[in-house]
């Protein structure tokens, strides 16, 4: 989950975490029998599928991002934490979503996850222009 | 987790779930291992203990009430979610602990948890007066 709201949607952008081949299938197995992801066909010959959040699936990442600031700061994870952005005003926000520009939280649907290392250094900090 | 939040502490009133008592018992154990429980000795004869949240613990809230969010808007559930109250104001507040009073979200800490079946009917829309 923590990969795919990042962006991650095909089986060789999983590795990550180390896991072992067989059991990442099963869990992409789970997540679509659940409706969290979407198997769709990308390729022919070989078949290849690529694994997209749908909308339920999408919601969760308000508690993907709670467990994320637990861990930063219970557990010595060193791990830097994704850049959120609240699409409707541009605003970078932390992991709980709170919006300091519309005094509200984000709802899932309008917050953009980009992986930090996609994110130029100190752009995290910093509110973006709205767009 | 969830019970633990509500105010559970001891072997049987983890139950609600229908988990069998090894299980149970290996989840507990994990808990206290990773901090997240204390376990405590309350009575000698014979002896019996109980487990309490750690700060650790308690700041898995904003975890399990995410997820509880999710579940009542995407699973069929009829649970009921608990009634949530910022301490420092008396406001209850929804499962994503967003204080309307203080226009900010809860810290776990200041946040009070109860189950709903101890409270009246209609108490939990209703923000209570601050103490």
């Amino acid at each position: 989950m923590r990969d795919t709201l990042v962006g991650a949607t095909r089986f060789e952008q999983f590795g990550a975490t180390g896991i072992a081949d067989n059991i990442l299938n099963s869990r992409l197995d789970l997540l679509v029998g659940e409706s969290i992801l979407e198997r769709r066909r990308y390729q022919e010959h070989p078949p290849r599928h690529e694994y997209l959040l749908t909308e339920e699936g999408r919601e969760l990442l308000p508690v993907v991002t709670a467990l994320g600031a637990w861990g930063l700061r219970w557990t010595d994870t060193d791990a830097p934490a994704p850049v959120l952005r609240h699409l409707t005003c541009g605003t970078v926000v932390g992991l709980d979503l709170w919006c300091p520009a519309c005094e509200r939280i984000a709802p899932s649907r309008q917050v953009e996850v980009r992986p930090p290392w996609a994110v130029p250094d100190g752009a995290a900090a910093e509110p973006l222009p709205a767009r």
